[in-house]
């Protein structure tokens, strides 16, 4: 999982977002979803057909946008657009809740003159409340005005998807490709779980590489493998989840498919930009104070390592220890021990950064104070070593705080 | 699940305790392994060869004393006693951590005149440190003279096997079995994660029913499944976890067997032991101010119930929501969706009480003051019906507070 070659392959765009990709606009209003003035409505819009895939959340209640947008990109992989509101989730809503989603979809293909099943449709917010159509039409009439390729327009798009984040999520990176300069985008929003109920986690990535719908689904598909699925703030899933990527061709590569010579820099551009946009995300958590990272290593498989480390970074008790700068590697150990996977119980080794606490499964004296100093940090990696195989993960999350008990417990009364 | 029927075939006893049943006394004190002054070491002790039956921690990391106990009880099923201190958990404590526990199990034999192979041994507590043998040992030479089989020796005992559980974990029920009264007692010791690192389980059950060790065993596992494994504090399962029974056969009845015509009578009262004890572990979570009770009905299985009910009990935004008097079914039917399981999307009810909060999957108005009114109690019950099959479970949690993340994050530091 080290990030040396990876890096490498492409090189980060200081003040990129996603309307740095050759092709997109973006743009964000307030309609009047969210009780206060910030932005609700937003989107990314497309200059030409853009290949576009999606991956969706897996839990059995879905919401209507997710629907929509499954049958826009399911009608053959191209999309010009994608329409998002916060404020409300259209989530347990009915058939009037499908109905809106369906409107919401043809209404913003109307006002920007494409066709409706080039359009796909995300929401984050309350459920189980029937989203307020007047002020969406009104703010999809308006949105078209506000369509920029600048900085500040996909800002204004980047403010729109949030619903309790403190900040917003956005990264750009370029790689080379046949020579060509390629770049890819993504804005994300996350664990915003008071007024929507729960944790919606959506995630935009634009490129203006040459790819096809299916390359450009598989890669997402692994991408988010290793880095959207490897994220937890407190292990929920919404019904809303999304991840939709646009590739507008607008670079001028040959299209890239697995035996291009550069495949490999755009897929790892691909997963640095999922990356960065998780990483952000876990850290936003609610409540978080810092980010932490788990990072596994020599288990019998890819998929322990990657259970062992989601089962770490989930467990509320190291969660509180790492609020409360204690290393306490009991619990590390504990969780690693109840994982389901393969350990062998004489040969871990257990690092907080560079402190090592546990070896051979044995406690070893360490340094009290260095500890609490790292501890105290606003980023926090624990190392795991099973020393059974080659099989390596990377999870991360946040710590448990007293903050994250106040919003979840207060949001409604 | 329901608990009409089995609480006719038993009796609950008022003060009963582990020395209730006929044969077995019990005590403790306070040797030196807790720093206040409480009692950290403790027995039960049975006047014959009582049968005996163990359930252990899945965790792959087993404290020693663990494996003392299997090897004990794997035998030949028979047990004179139990010996347990709280205070030092002997887990991660290399081969030193062996022997001690095997010098705990042949001290305490030879102090009470019985074969080594005759006594289990558990403890609680710290980990990864060796325990202070000159005070066990000391502890050991004094124990026998407090056993005794009152209800205040067997307090002492209760006593003895907490670490940071507020209150005394025990009940005594009595069954007859061939016309005789037969009583079954429990005690334990739950959810004290601050000083133990994390939520070791202890349960110890006395009975003077004439009962085979295999029997016993087969009890003893099923009404675990549907108690001490239905119950959930925050996920995390220590490397101490034991239930350990006993049964004197001094009441007398014909052994007790599946054909024996009061078998399910008998079941019926081990079970409502284990429940009542998983409950009050459950209670006496660490920070938690109410139980919280999920029943699930209407799943294809059992045993989908059974995760449906676990991944709702174990969801940190229903703990935090329930905590906050929320009527959130927002979050309780996204647990339901992510549990794994056959989940008709269009069909759930959720009950809060007799609150009526979602039907056929979709919102219904409800009375929010009487909703909050009913929150706010010290026991609330999440009702789930999918309307899929005749699948059912029950399961156990509490409430996610401010105090947990105090307890947890402040122990060391």
């Amino acid at each position: 999982m080290g990030q040396g070659n990876i890096e490498a392959a492409f090189s980060v765009v200081p003040e990129g977002s996603v309307t740095t990709p050759k092709g997109f606009k973006a743009g964000g209003l307030h309609c009047g979803l969210k009780k206060t003035t910030r932005h609700d409505l937003g989107a990314i819009v497309c200059e030409v057909p853009a290949t576009a895939a999606g991956v969706y959340t897996t839990n059995v209640f879905q919401a209507a946008p997710i629907q929509v947008t499954r049958e826009s990109i399911g009608a053959g992989g191209v999309l010009r657009a994608v329409i998002v509101n916060s404020g409300n989730a259209n989530a347990c809503t009915g058939k009037q809740g499908d109905a809106d989603a369906y409107e919401m979809r043809s209404g913003f293909a109307a006002a920007i003159g494409v066709a409706p099943e080039h359009v796909a449709v995300a929401s984050t917010g309350v459920i189980g409340e029937n989203l307020k159509m007047d002020r969406v039409r009104s703010g999809i009439a308006e949105l078209p005005s506000k369509l920029a390729d600048s900085y500040e327009a996909a800002d204004d798009f980047c403010q729109a998807i949030l619903t309790t984040d403190l900040v917003k999520k956005e990264v750009c990176v370029s790689v080379t490709v046949n020579g060509r300069t390629v770049h890819i985008a993504g804005a994300s929003k996350g664990s915003g779980m008071i007024h929507p109920n729960m944790a919606t986690m959506l995630g935009f990535v634009t490129t203006d590489a040459a790819i096809g719908s299916e390359a450009l689904h598989s890669l997402l598909r692994q991408a988010t493998d290793l880095t959207f699925n490897m994220i937890t703030v407190d292990g929920d899933t919404s019904t809303n989840d999304m991840l939709v990527a646009m590739a507008s061709g607008l670079a001028g590569n040959e299209e890239l498919t697995a035996e291009h010579p550069d495949w490999a820099a755009f897929a790892a551009g691909l997963r640095y930009v999922c990356e960065v946009l998780a990483k952000a995300i876990a850290r936003d958590g609610e409540g978080a104070t810092k980010l932490v990272e788990v990072q596994v290593r020599g288990a019998v498989s890819d998929e322990a390592a990657k259970a062992i480390a989601k089962t770490v970074i989930g467990s509320s008790l190291v969660k509180s220890a790492v609020f409360g700068a204690d290393a306490n590697w009991g619990r590390i150990i504990a969780a690693v021990g109840r994982a389901g996977q393969p350990v062998n119980p004489e040969t871990v080794d257990i690092r907080l950064g560079d402190i090592v606490t546990l070896q051979q499964s044995r406690p070893i004296g360490f340094d009290e104070d260095a500890a609490l100093e790292y501890l105290k940090g606003d980023t926090v990696v624990i190392h795991v070593d099973l020393h059974m195989g080659s099989g390596a993960a990377t999870a991360w999350g946040c710590d448990l705080t007293y903050d994250y008990v106040r919003i979840n417990a207060a949001y409604r009364t």
